[in-house]
């Protein structure tokens, strides 16, 4: 059977959007830039979402929400802020049949409107610190979009937190880094990603530091996957909140921001997918095991259903397909393509032997298996495919990051993967070089490869590749 | 200590206003219309959401995404629903610092474009049904705004499917009524609503039939709670959508759409609020229990800390309040605003004899009970009181309900309940009369009080009253 996708060693970017359609993941929606996510890629993103949503609530953040639309005024506030954004809003002029007074933009980010009530909310030492996320679409115009990576309107979570002290907010903005975003990525979407702060040229339009976590894909380019800022009190200043501390003096409090986006979904695509289309982790895969019967024949249509009711009750994500109207061969493509990361294969004369065939998505190799093995298989399977595309994306990387000395080695080795110089001898005007040959930081780390955390601390590391 | 909160007796809709501010449920937004769901409303808002995606989802419904923003020339393919939505448009006429070429919309509702991507997908009737599901936000201008009953933009799930036969179609536009609204509002919000089809004047722009879902408030005044809708083949039609059929005919699919929203908010303040607040039905509140450390004593709040793990053990809902230093008394009004359904006291000198105090706040009665009967009382307490809410607000729906025989007799009962008359004596007419004195008919009846399913069936009964 043909393959309906390229071949990823021979145009990557083309690739990535036949899996999209191929796997019904998302679709080009009729504004430019913007996207539908199909009920297979919602599906993942629902399990990315209660994940994060889980974790952040661990944090002590509670969820609320802030409207779409704020007005203009607001962004202007903040002067990094309203320069990094108004290249790229929205702008609702007409509201109920009538011209608006003043016009409003759809959010491209919630800082300035959430702002806004923290300074009506925040009175005292005791209403700190006020940890706040919330779960909505935010809308970016994209002058080159590609579906879930850059959309003119994307889902994501934003937190927005209101701290006492300077080393308050900075351990927050860090807790989420380590205890949000990077356990999400890593043992969730089994990416191996790396973790440092953005340079003064990369970093958030209002932030005095940006954390990332960056993950490496497929072609060796970099995707940034989860940010959290240390946003200092260029908000509160701006929007005038005030707390009362214990000795009764009035202070500006110190903030954070963070989010993740939909763009994740493009991230596990990217990473992990292969010749044959997309290859879930089993813990984000809205089906982690598909029982397949091969042919119309009530006895393995019979069997099929068992085996499902006994994956499903194993607490396996489990589906049926007993589409036997439909050709076996192209189903099975189908599965492949969409990446559910186990197939069960149920024909009558295996089954006649008291037999079924496994197949495994990440290597797609087969086994035959007594029925009643089925489920421990099953099982142990998922945990290891879950394992194998981590440590496979894991070597990918490291095959891939080449430790140079000059900014012309940096050039070369970032072609393919991602290079690493000191930023002692890079600095900002190396970064402007090799933003001429579409190279950026990606982050900045200690020398042990660790997040530096002492403020103009010496010897730090410049991870520089191309980026999505 | 003197209430917050205006007596609902004397100005309802104030009452209801400084609930949402005393309670923190919510907060109005800058943009005209728009608001903020603060953590304690957006925290019901989960539970609700949580009950009505997992009914759904039992329904047979996938979730998906389709975008916010919406070509203008989308809405005008339908000519009956431009008509009901073009007053309520925000419109996009600027982007990426441009001004675009086609204005675009944010979306009102997403039946149009929702369905030139079913044009897309559905070919043959292997495709059908097509059961389609979207949590998302919506814009439309409102004139009168009121936090949670009619904002701007609010929250809420909207389905859309096609179908190969109008019976079908009409099969599952109930099967949503039956199987997610009807009980979620019954057994999840104990709210009591009535059911039945609204009437040519009322039905939703583009529908053939809407059946709706309408709970009676505290003031008496009907707010419609969930609609689901028969679209007939008005949008396949006018987006172009057909299926092959088994005989190998070329057939537009039948369609539905419903929706039920954030509104649901203020139905629970409306319905089972009082005097001292929030009622909230223990299966949508945030905390169904909250332990009070009554003051600041080691062994209170030891015990009150230890209270709380083990009402959470026992899977409840369980919220510490060891804030010793804020007035007993203010914290307890504070919870009691809130709506929390049971209050557990612990104070040194009960303790000392082995007893708390618990309060539930429907009755607000207080009752000492021994320290290892808390956890099993506080499960009865929360069914009961589940039960309660509901079986008060059927009462008063019941006593505020009067069958009338003349539209004369409806306007003087639509003054303080429902009126019930006939509809054959009422009629478009008798509708065009209640208007005009601020009453609609909420919904038509089968004379027995069910739904009206045979189409052209005689003898219905309209339900009249105010509406929020
Ligand atoms: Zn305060
Ligand atoms: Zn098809």
């Amino acid at each position: 059977m043909a393959s309906p996708l390229t071949d990823p060693a021979t145009d990557f970017p083309r690739w990535y959007q036949d899996v999209l359609v191929a796997a019904e993941l998302a679709d080009n929606g009729p504004v430019r830039g913007t996207m539908v996510m199909r009920p297979w890629g919602y599906a993942i993103w629902e399990l990315v979402q209660g994940e994060i949503d889980r974790r952040i609530k661990a944090a002590g953040a509670d969820n609320a929400y802030f409207p779409l639309l704020i007005p203009e005024s607001y962004l202007r506030r903040e002067a990094e802020h309203v320069e990094g954004f108004s290249p790229e809003l929205a702008v609702v002029t007409h509201g109920g049949g009538k011209e608006l007074e003043e016009p409003v933009v759809v959010r491209p980010t919630s800082e300035t409107i959430i702002n806004s009530f923290f300074a009506k909310w925040v009175h005292s030492y005791r209403d700190l610190p006020l940890l706040i996320n919330q779960w909505a679409n935010v809308v970016r115009w994209e002058l080159r979009p590609r579906v879930f990576l850059r959309t003119t309107e994307f889902l994501w979570q934003e937190g927005h937190t209101a701290h006492a002290t300077e080393r308050d907010a900075r351990d927050y903005a860090l807790r989420i880094l380590r205890e949000v975003y990077l356990p999400t990525m890593v043992d969730l979407l089994a990416i191996p990603v790396v973790t440092g702060h953005k340079t003064d040229r990369e970093r958030f339009a209002g932030a005095v530091r940006t954390w990332t976590c960056e993950g490496m894909m497929g072609d060796g380019k970099a995707l940034q996957m989860g940010t959290s800022h240390e946003l200092g009190q260029n908000f509160s200043r701006a929007f005038g909140t005030q707390f009362s501390t214990e000795t009764g003096t009035l202070e500006y409090p110190w903030q954070t921001s963070w989010g993740a986006s939909s763009r994740l979904l493009g991230a596990i695509i990217l990473c992990h997918g292969d010749a044959a289309g997309l290859r879930l982790p089993p813990a984000v895969a809205p089906a982690q095991v598909v029982v397949v019967a091969v042919r119309d024949d009530e006895g393995a249509v019979t069997a099929a259903r068992a085996l499902r009711d006994d994956l499903a009750a194993a607490g396996h994500r489990a589906r049926l397909d007993d589409r036997v109207d439909v050709g076996f061969g192209r189903r099975s493509v189908g599965w492949e393509i969409k990446g559910v990361p186990v197939r069960v294969e149920v024909g009558p004369r295996e089954l006649a032997e008291g037999q079924v065939t496994l197949v495994r998505r990440d290597t797609r190799e087969k086994a035959t298996v007594p029925l009643g093995g089925v489920v421990a298989e099953v099982g142990r399977l998922l945990g290891e495919i879950q394992q194998a595309l981590h440590d496979q994306a894991l070597a990918a990387q490291r095959a891939r990051t080449t430790r140079v000395a000059t900014v012309e080695e940096a050039v070369e080795a970032g072609g393919a993967g991602w290079a690493v110089l000191d930023w002692d001898r890079l600095g900002p005007e190396g970064e402007d070089r090799l933003g001429a040959q579409a190279l950026t930081v990606r982050c900045l780390q200690a020398p042990d490869g660790g997040l530096a955390l002492e403020e103009g601390a010496g010897g730090l590391l410049a991870v520089v590749g191309r980026a999505y």
